[in-house]
């Protein structure tokens, strides 16, 4: 299929606006680009004060060139520039690349005025802009190169199977050359500005359907198109091409700086890292991470597993390959006693014939040892994927052969990854087309960040698409804790039975009413959320003369306190194994989110939470509560039971399907949430919900 | 100073046994490398079976070389070199070498008797002995290379600034490799290998006292020689040369490998990194951590505080080193208004003036930006270090230019560092001396290790010295909780004021003379830990005949459990503002530690402690203290008072410094030790000692 935008991929014919003579100008290098680079379509340079550019005719203005272009890419400043979009949208030119700038990125009205002004005339016709303020697009595929990356001069192009698409110029640029460097080919390298209409993601998702793609970089710094990254979520699973992207503005700092500069993000970060891992999306957090795993990405491998077994001529490394696996996550193999006698066979008596695997100095008179051991390795089901390490190998040692026996054996399909020092042993490596690096840590965190992101794409296919509702309009009101507990039990979350009464009198008949040993009774209001601190909350009522008293002095507490009680709450006294909590509101950006956590008395303090995209399954809501701090006392330390986590979760799933179909909840905050014994289930005690209605 | 151990960096004299006349052969190569990099002394190979080696008049037996040799070079196998270190200890030789292998590397004992008679041989003449299983060491400053790495060939020496002392061979050739590349001079590169009598920290010691030295880079796998890593530390610090080290076995597997190796640690992996922080020692995790921030090292700086500047002229650089910056634990520095007052006026008005400083794309034209921005940054009092990123700079920037600035304002003395990924932008501030890295993130995490380095250094000269003491001989018993909490006491940490009674029936009065509304009453024995889980406590005892009751049950329950009391505990019931815990106990390497964190029913579940060796300082627990999770509660929150968090460091103080004197306490565990409101002290409820008498 090709994709809409495909057209600034392979434009049939591009006409540049502001074309110069000089190819060192912004106007100027892009024709040189295509030129050089083969771009085959046709190309009219527009400038009213030349009769030719560059050795080529020009046009003196955008209606005069001989048909309607596919492209305007425009190297004029201003007005000018909104002057030429409309010309193009007039004429029915499909897109727009504005290379402009002074637009919205200058922070000031005048420039978000003239960037409106442009989108209108662009909008009314169907013409879509990429920019302004872009640093432009480049597919080298076609040649098409338009845009001014100087950087195009420096590392030659050479196509390939990676695409990088960047809001941010400079962050296409890096990432291209490092690549390049490394004699990795590029297909895609597009900066593109403001995104005041194509965005970033709208252009990955267009790039991710050409068949030829292998690997898509991603860099953002204000993300307000999710339903594109969902897109690209899907097309990366189904067309097998990992995303991994960089989301700039993660500290306060660095959100402020993405502020100024493109726009910051309105939404909650970690809102952002679970939707990306929903969509099968890696984020990594700098330059370095998110070119490192590359090689891996262009293997064709089929990863299951993340278990490792380390080969290396010397100890050390074994030892260090053992400590980055364990910061990595990933376990080292137990190997099968058949594969252990299996290496005994083929290593001297004093190699280690356990995980790691070190053949010692015996690789000096045996260079054939690496391709003996690797495939008994490989063989081994518990294996899933080698790292060969290879600290010092020099004159003496067959390097060409340990390269051909590595790559012979990666290409059985167990994933391999060097860590090689010496550039002259690494080369036989890298041309084989083997990952290698300069030290075993970082082949382990790559080699970990692959496996892991194979195994998040293969997930995320089985988890529900996230809701991105934008959640109900209206100014929302707090609840009052019975209608709360009452909203929340319509969700599907268990809450406490209880007897709402209007007078402090009541109060005793509805302890009888409960048929409890104790009760609590507290001041029921929406105006106050931690209503303990306001002594608005009386604990273990054992009679109903004693919860009769406790009414009375919350009522006096609330009248010192100036908060107006809609009356009073009588709930029994339950005893939970562990307090827990389950919220919920809706992100700016992506919608309905659900939060698990620790509860109790330092919930916000010491704050123990994971947040989940709405709705989500019971498989998520499992793995996040095992990643909180509390987990491992959930089963029962000390003599204590288990605890019936499986009620949670099924009120997490409940309370997330809720909140994506509701047209009234904004949020809500069910603390604490008493976990009893596992079957005897988990029931929210106490609820401030947040609605419309 | 010269050290003793000098005599195997500047020997007068070598002698080879089993010198070989092939210069790729172990016995041939440190001829070679002796010859072709400039070694003044004399040379002598002993080979019985040729009369020249290497062109060199070759002796049949060590005892025949004209002159005692400062140092014999073993390259002899097995038994043959246990030979010659005899005969070299006979005749006054003052060092040997041994490369040969065979001995406790191999795991079998007749390797470990092999080296146990080499040692004794060596030990009753004074011979020192570097190995055996030693790849060798190298001096290049003396050209004195007694090894056989054949990475010296590969990449060829240069004298420099930087000492890597690794008791693996191989991590002693990868990081030299790594920085000969990075053109970085090395003065010593040694694999010291079994380290049966010279240790690797004893000649990091000696290479400290090299006037030259300004970084020494440390790869232990075993660390049994606390006393030299001490001295290391004193060394580094008066000799102003960092030590940065890499201890391989972090892992548990690693630490599997390591023991298959070299020989295991036998501490606790978190004891050995408090003691390589008190003493001033910088630990990496990895090859890629042990060379990242060398460049740094070997300015001239004298840096205070972390407080990072950021400079660049993309935007998105900007974000992403703000964000680093967060992840390293360095705060953005916040600018004097005279500094954006100064900034505004050599800047455009589109640049941003705030930290991060976007310089903007107008440095195009005007490539006097940088060098008019960072001298204002500079002179901010609030501003440490600067970085400068220049993601993108190619024709028609003046590179030459930049780093001229950036040099010359380095060279003011405000740390600071380049991301610079072009190889070709790079290559003018590389040659100035500076240190560049491929990216923010990579330049963000030097610099601050490089800045956290000097602090400890800083701070390492006022904490006490590590007690290192063995602790009591003899076999250690658990007292009971009445000799505990007395044991305790005399050791400065404050208890809950106590009646011991032996019979039940003596309980009562025990409550009456303790005059306090509630007591507890326990069962005192010295035959469980977890009393509380088999019904030996009863808490809330508020009358006589509450607590004689008590300790009948508590009797019973002692009964059924089969556990000896010899008497019984009352104790008023405090509560205090929070449970923590002190314990303490002796590592079998690094001697006496005490431990603080927090206290309650998962304080084995959830662990939330930190490590401190005896005796500490009141600044280092508290410093602790505040790397706890429940440090921000602490200070009070939702209305609670602050707690008494002096008194528990005071408490903890007193315990470290009584275990570093004691000659009875092998440990202790005081929990818990409620904390009460500030002013009102820290009090121990529960204790177990173990001690010898």
């Amino acid at each position: 299929m090709v994709h809409p935008l495909d057209v600034f991929h392979r434009p049939a014919s591009v006409a540049v606006v502001g074309a110069s003579d000089d190819t060192e100008k912004i106007g100027g290098r892009p024709l040189r680009y295509m030129r050089e680079f083969g771009y085959a379509g046709r190309v009219y340079p527009v400038n009213p004060r030349r009769d030719t550019v560059q050795g080529m005719q020009s046009y003196p203005s955008l209606t005069e060139v001989p048909t309607v272009p596919d492209i305007a890419l425009i190297a004029v400043p201003g007005a000018a520039a909104v002057e030429a979009v409309a010309t193009a949208a007039r004429m029915g030119v499909k897109g727009a690349v504005v290379m402009s700038s002074g637009f919205t990125e200058t922070g000031r009205p005048e420039g978000a005025a003239l960037q409106a002004e442009m989108l209108a005339h662009a909008r009314d016709a169907g013409l879509r802009i990429v920019g302004p303020n872009s640093q432009g697009l480049a597919s080298f595929h076609s040649g098409a190169v338009l845009g001014f990356s100087t950087l195009f001069t420096e590392e030659p192009p050479a196509d390939g199977p990676v695409a990088i698409i960047s809001q941010s110029g400079a962050l296409a640029s890096v990432p291209y050359g490092i690549l390049r460097r490394r004699g990795i080919g590029v297909r895609y390298a597009h900066g593109t500005g403001n995104d005041a209409d194509v965005s970033a993601a709208e252009l990955a998702a267009a790039a991710l359907e050409d068949p030829e793609l292998r690997l898509l970089m991603l860099y953002l710094e204000s993300v307000n198109d999710p339903e594109s990254l969902v897109r690209i979520g899907e097309l990366s699973r189904r067309n097998d091409v990992p995303v991994v992207a960089l989301v700039g503005g993660r500290s306060s700092s660095g959100s402020r700086a993405a502020a100024s500069h493109t726009g910051a993000l309105a939404t909650e970060r970690r809102v952002l890292d679970a939707f990306l891992e929903r969509v099968g999306i890696w984020q990594v957090h700098s330059v370095r991470e998110l070119v490192a795993a590359t090689e891996l990405y262009l293997q064709d491998w089929q990863p299951t597993g993340s278990n490792l077994a380390v080969v290396s001529n010397s100890g050390a490394v074994c030892v260090l390959a053992a400590d980055a696996a364990e910061d990595a996550g990933l376990p080292l193999a137990s190997l099968l006693p058949t594969t252990d006698a299996r290496l005994k066979e083929v290593l001297p008596d004093f190699a280690s014939t356990t995980n790691p695997v070190d053949v010692t100095a015996a690789l000096l008179t045996d260079s054939g040892l690496f391709g003996k051991v690797l495939p008994v390795l490989g063989a081994d089901p518990g294996v899933d994927a080698c790292l060969l390490g290879i600290p010092v190998a020099g004159r003496g040692y067959d390097v060409e052969r340990f390269a051909r026996d590595a790559a012979e054996f990666a290409a059985s399909g167990t994933p391999l990854v060097l860590a090689v020092p010496q550039p002259n042993v690494a080369a036989p490596f890298v041309d084989a087309g083997l990952p290698v690096f300069e030290e075993e840590s970082s082949a382990v965190a790559a080699l970990a960040q692959y496996l892991a992101h194979r195994r998040r794409m293969a997930r995320a296919d089985s988890l529900p698409r996230p809701a991105l509702t934008a959640g109900p309009s209206g100014a929302p009101g707090r609840l009052n804790e019975a209608e709360s507990l009452a909203r929340l039990a319509e969700m599907g979350v268990p809450t406490v039975p209880r007897e709402i009464v209007s007078f402090p009198e009541d109060v005793a008949d509805a302890f009888t009413r409960l048929a409890v040993d104790r009760v609590v009774v507290k001041g029921s209001t929406d105006a106050v959320s931690h209503k303990s601190d306001l002594g608005l909350v009386e604990l273990g009522c054992a009679s109903a003369e004693e919860a009769l008293a406790a009414a009375h002095r919350i009522a006096v507490a609330a009248a010192l306190h100036g908060v107006v009680l809609d009356g009073f709450l009588v709930a029994p006294m339950l005893r939970g194994l562990h307090e827990v909590v389950i919220g919920a509101s809706i992100d700016p950006v992506f919608g309905p989110v659900v939060l698990v956590g620790a509860g109790g008395l330092y919930v916000e303090a010491l704050p123990d939470t994971a947040v989940l995209l709405a709705p989500c399954t019971a498989d998520e809501v499992h793995e996040a509560i095992q990643s909180l701090r509390i987990a491992p006392v959930l089963g029962g330390v000390r003599g204590a039971p288990p605890a019936d986590v499986d009620a949670w979760v099924k009120a997490v799933v409940r309370a997330s399907e809720a909140m994506a179909a509701s047209e009234t909840v904004v949020g809500f905050d069910a603390n604490p949430v008493l976990l009893l014994e596992a079957g005897q289930g988990a029931v929210a005690v106490d609820a401030v919900v947040l609605a419309t209605t």
